[in-house]
């Protein structure tokens, strides 16, 4: 599916904007937002956003758009190509320099003495530098959202997009580093070279089973917080779903069976996670490889109907779009197929079928999670992301998910904050704060 | 020296900011910027900078200051680290996302469309990420300013000013990337596997003679622009002083001698341009090891006596303040003692002993040559920094230097503006250009 934005010209006089409506209609597309650019003595400019199926059926209703008299496209675009152009993320100057006195003070000779202090006493790089309030957004770009291996340059606009995140919901610096090689030890290295630059490493799209072991690596040889994303991210997401879930239909996770279908990089994340959170946890993966790594976290490994059959909560993240049949859903049970863009089934017809609730990759989404982890863990100075930590997490944003709701708004920010609050706490409980390495103006 | 801010409350009477200045000058402290700060009924709150020897010298005319009747001193503090306090950088979303759409097009799904394209087509990224206008800043920090070896994490404060400039000067992001090895091997790999993140790749206070190997294999290795700036950016900024002060005495460089003392990593750039630029150079360094490679630039290796005596335009780069006495320099010579904080020789001593021009490394900046050479390169689409571009930026420098001056403010826009013009027209001129590579918004 395409969001497109036409941008019309259309007869300033009523009923002119019904005409275009009703030709989108004929056309299927399902009509976005509608702004109003300017407005002339006979006409006004108008772009529509319309999802369509395809580049071809966007060009289909141009052309049925244009025939309608009086009304003219002036151009039309998919939305997230104008969203992209020239990137998405700057780096600025805090202050910026105008005087002669300020070049002074944040360069030679004023810098001298600020390098100097910092050398003298290492605490005070979180005072005086970034770097205590700046994540890494580090990627090889070998498996990039459905895409596969893409590259590190192709998945640019995945991590400017978390990062857009990291500042908007949590007032991190973060910055995309694309790191060339599929080579474990080149990427394990690479990253601990350039790890005094940061104070959290967030991994971001590294394929399985690769990630595993770079994580665990990383976790091991670095001072500061690492976490795989599309591992633990999703992991603690997914478990806020489900808590919700089981609140709405009166039951606790802990009483819960859950069936997680796909053992990746997500899929290991999200049944491990929901074991460290109680449940009891079951798991098919065609791939015999995952299952060994499965099992060492307390999931059991089963065939797929009998998952289907005895889960209360199934998660799916298989990358294969419609893998679950409506007749193989189970009457109440919560269906989250999270493969993007299009799941192993659509949420309308899984409820249909008789789920409970259900939903996609769009309603579970990440983004609830990583900016307020990050931003937790710095806030207490930890060196680390705790399993405690990640459940905290969940059951922060579980409780804000609205009645009937299996997670909040992520653009509310009051789940970002509650977020970082519990993870924060989490970790100074667990006797992790370092109030002394907790940087300036976080 | 310490550029000093005192906090004061003083009577809102005539005559008393005269008393405060007046115990300022007993101190023999030199006034800066005077802000007023509140204004009350009976007092005002001003905020006056001095430059003073060292702390005890900033506490005892604080001491003093407090002892006047009605005057009370709220705090003092160095400038340097109130202006480094939190940082200096933050990286930001160019557009922040605010509604359900935009979220839509910056990340799933939209963002998989804007990958896959980049997937497709490689040049893209230029025009849908912020690759194309970022530079990273990278170091190992071991000789950083006159401090030397002080590590990577305590160099971090030059390194986030240099990007501060990159933005304001020349509207690139530079990303400052720490790494943690002193081994040129390393290094080298560690710059070369991060690479595709940024568009160009400024090194920065990196010990001599490392620093050479390393930024030859990785102009060999990288499809960017690459420049060790200690080595070409001050080479650059010296040249156009050079150049003007040449002018000054009615001469031109081309037909002058130039002397060099010190072949660190500055010194063996200044002397291989200014040959480049046409002057015949001649040097001097303690250490025979750096002989070879300026020998190898057409550089003269003469003792220091003889290069004082013959140089029609002395460069020292050091790290030794005072080294050059007044009496050993030549009448109508120009002298230019780079050495930061405290140069060789003092400029107004130079003048005093007959130089007919002298600077120090306040003076003779190179914020004035990399943010313009950066964009102009980038802007061309160039995938080097040729010895002509550097000698571009030069002349471009030194023609914007008002009569009497050796360079131009480097708080002036038009001066970034220039370089950048002429770096990208002569990386044209030497068809160079690559319009494709170019990227959206610079």
């Amino acid at each position: 599916m395409l969001d497109v934005t036409y941008r019309l010209q259309i007869p300033h006089r009523a009923g002119q904007l019904a005409r275009v409506t009703t030709v989108i209609s004929k056309h299927e597309g399902l009509i976005g937002d509608i702004l109003t650019v300017s407005l002339h003595r006979d006409s006004t400019e108008r772009e529509i956003t319309v999802e369509m199926r395809d580049a071809a059926h966007a060009w289909a209703l141009a052309n049925d758009l244009n025939a309608l008299e009086g009304v003219r496209v002036i151009w039309h675009h998919d939305r997230a190509f104008l969203r992209h152009e020239g990137g998405k993320l700057r780096i600025d100057p805090i202050r910026p320099v105008k005087t002669v006195q300020e070049m002074r003070d944040v360069y030679t000779p004023g810098v001298a003495r600020v390098c100097s202090a910092i050398a003298d006493n290492p605490a005070l790089v979180s005072r005086y530098t970034m770097i205590g309030r700046t994540v890494a957004v580090c990627t090889n770009g070998t498996r990039v959202l459905g895409l596969g291996d893409i590259g590190p340059r192709a998945s640019m606009p995945v991590m400017e997009g978390k990062a857009v995140f990291y500042q908007q919901f949590a007032g991190l610096s973060a910055m995309p580093i694309l790191i060339d090689t599929k080579d474990e030890d080149e990427f394990v290295e690479t990253v601990v070279r350039i790890a005094p630059t940061f104070a959290g490493i967030h991994l971001e799209d590294i394929s399985a089973p690769m990630c595993f072991e770079i994580e665990r690596r990383l976790i091991e040889r670095l001072p500061q917080p690492v976490m795989h994303d599309d591992v633990h991210g999703t992991a603690v997401v997914t478990v806020a779903a489900a808590i919700a879930a089981c609140r709405h239909v009166g039951r606790r996770l802990d009483e819960s069976v859950v069936g997680q279908i796909g053992l990746g990089a997500a899929g290991y994340g999200i049944s491990s996670l929901m074991h460290d959170g109680g449940a009891r946890v079951i798991a098919f993966d065609p791939d015999p490889r995952s299952h060994d790594r499965a099992r060492a976290a307390g999931v059991e490994i089963v065939g797929m109907d009998e998952l289907l059959a005895t889960a209360d909560v199934v998660v799916a993240t298989t990358g294969r779009p419609g893998l679950i049949a409506p007749e193989q859903v189970r009457a109440g049970s919560v269906v989250l197929a999270l493969t993007n863009p299009v799941g192993e089934i659509e949420p309308l017809v899984a409820r249909a079928a008789g789920a409970a609730f259900a939903a996609d990759g769009r309603s579970v989404n990440n983004v609830l999670a990583y900016p307020g982890i990050f931003r937790g863990a710095l806030l207490a100075g930890s060196d680390r992301i705790t399993t405690k930590m990640k459940l905290a997490a969940a059951w922060a944003i579980a409780a804000l998910a609205a009645d009937g709701e299996l997670v909040p708004d992520v653009l509310d920010q009051q789940v970002h904050d509650a977020v970082a609050e519990a993870v924060r706490a989490e970790a100074v409980a667990e006797g992790l704060g370092r109030p002394e390495v907790v940087p300036a103006g976080l």
